[in-house]
């Protein structure tokens, strides 16, 4: 978990989490967790291992008659996740009961009732797939050239923005048949302040620079036209205001807190993150599937040794854009 | 499943599987299958399909009231199975919520009262690990030269089915924990009927005459003698008298059916199996442990390439053994 939402998490575990509703509502003695777009760890464990401590310290305070309950969390995550690498790096001393759970968070992936607490931590910004008007040419939303929405023209934002209305709607829809009620959902991702856009972030012009070192390997004939315009980066980073318009459409979650973490708290980033470490955060985050559709490491190496230099020359622009850090959005919601 | 053993599953769902008891005891509206040491499918699969089906029948015929129940199903196996290629294989169509579950059924791998159903298919008979006597040197159970108890002394035997009973008293352990009350319990694994001696069947003797081939090649200075010495397979067939003993001392299950399925009706051998038909059976079971043991795929060739010869010069005499098939147990537990 990222440190900075930690002590939300934990606020929110000793004061709202009803913990003798949700054990009855849930039937038998066991507490479910769900990690959402878990990955392959170690992440995943300390956010749980976290959680699982903080109910267990709750119940123990709680000094209930019953016996205490036991832990089974679900790690879930695409069906074409690494699997095995999470399973081999489970800690060996957990106190909870491991399970796996391949398929999309956008569906059902769990039975109706049967968790008591799914949490989603840098999962929930990514889109089920890159919204296909942005692909197609004859779109007046075609994103010609770019790669993400974020320096694009509107018609490109809208096409992302209903892919995630759709997305997050399914989410929300699929958790909330999932949580016992009572539950809690706990999502932390990526998000803009009400009206800031992604071009106004420190991580949107680092994006940009990307960009623009592709379109110079078109220019060379390194890479092919068409192959970049049929690139597109599915993730979308929302604001406070669009998720609250979805928990309300959704009907069934009260919601507990929604709002952007004042980036000062972000300690991962304390001190102010540099031009280059958010050039390495965002190769890490794209490097996979750049390899992948334009074929191989090297391009990505050229890629992002372009996208490097871009930056220098750019550096005082971007050093004054609004938003330093990209925000995160923390949303807590309690299943009615 | 075993088509031999399909009908006898069927019987046990429809007659002993107390559905309303079930569901109330587990709490929720979930009914959650374990299929332990589920490998990499597909056969799990068609287990899986199959049982859930039953319930699902059982249930509508009831015309019960109450929300029809949704199903959970969670593969259990070692945590160095390929679980990817298991998620990946999943059928697309399944009407159950699939979840991988990493860990040795010898000890407790889900939460207290959490399951309905537990299955195992052709898993039971595998030992957490070889009896540490059998390659002692020290020890009067060295299994010295072979590489398994089938045709060795009887100190070596009974090192193997010490072994076994702690295995399988740990197993019975552990889902006796597991499993609501009223929740079932099915193993089918091979065993023997009760009397009679592993040698005495023609996959017994097939083993033997794998292990004859090693000796040969140690003779040769193919392999080593250390080697062999230091290989033996983890594998053992119990009769029914013994799975009834540990049943009795586990105390919390009720035995519902216990026996040695007549080898006749075990329909992928009818006909009689051949005896390269074993041999393939046998090779498929072993190679993976003799190529990592005795290294190479080279190496795994030869002991089967004389295993062969051997099997050719006996044959009369295999073909005379008391049993053609190695039986199968099916042993069905209602937890109390």
């Amino acid at each position: 978990m990222m440190d900075s939402v930690r002590p939300r998490t934990e606020e929110l575990i000793a004061e709202k989490l009803d913990l003798e509703r949700l054990l009855a509502a849930g039937g038998g003695n066991t507490f479910r967790v769900a990690d959402l777009g878990c990955s392959i760890g170690p992440n995943t464990f300390h956010n749980v291992e976290h959680i699982v401590q903080q109910v267990r310290q709750k119940y123990n305070h709680m000094m209930m008659t019953s016996a205490a309950p036991e832990f089974q969390v679900f790690f879930n995550d695409q069906v074409n996740n690494d699997f095995n690498a999470l399973f081999r790096s489970l800690p060996p001393e957990r106190d909870y009961f491991a399970a796996g759970v391949p398929g999309s968070f956008h569906t059902r992936v769990f039975p109706n009732s049967s968790l008591h607490l799914a949490y989603s931590a840098s999962s929930a910004h990514w889109l089920s797939r890159v919204p296909p008007e942005v692909v197609d040419r004859g779109s007046p939303a075609w994103n010609r050239g770019m790669i993400h929405y974020g320096s694009a023209p509107k018609p490109v934002e809208d096409a992302y923005r209903a892919q995630f209305r759709k997305d997050m709607g399914g989410f929300l829809r699929a958790r909330s048949e999932e949580l016992v009620s009572g539950g809690m959902l706990v999502l932390v991702f990526p998000g803009l302040p009400d009206g800031m856009l992604h071009s106004e972030t420190q991580a949107g012009s680092v994006i940009y620079c990307v960009n623009l070192s592709i379109l110079d390997l078109v220019r060379q004939g390194v890479l092919d036209e068409d192959q970049l315009d049929n690139f597109n980066f599915p993730m979308y980073f929302p604001h406070p205001r669009e998720m609250r318009e979805l928990v309300e459409e959704n009907q069934c979650f009260s919601s507990i807190e929604l709002e952007v973490v004042d980036p000062e708290e972000s300690t991962w980033l304390q001190g102010g993150v540099g031009l280059r470490e958010w050039l390495v955060v965002i190769r890490s985050t794209m490097a996979e599937s750049f390899a992948r559709h334009f074929g191989g490491e090297e391009i990505v190496d050229k890629i992002f040794d372009g996208a490097s230099q871009k930056i220098a020359e750019r550096a005082e622009v971007i050093m004054s854009t609004k938003c330093k850090e990209l925000p995160l959005l923390y949303v807590a919601l309690q299943r009615n």
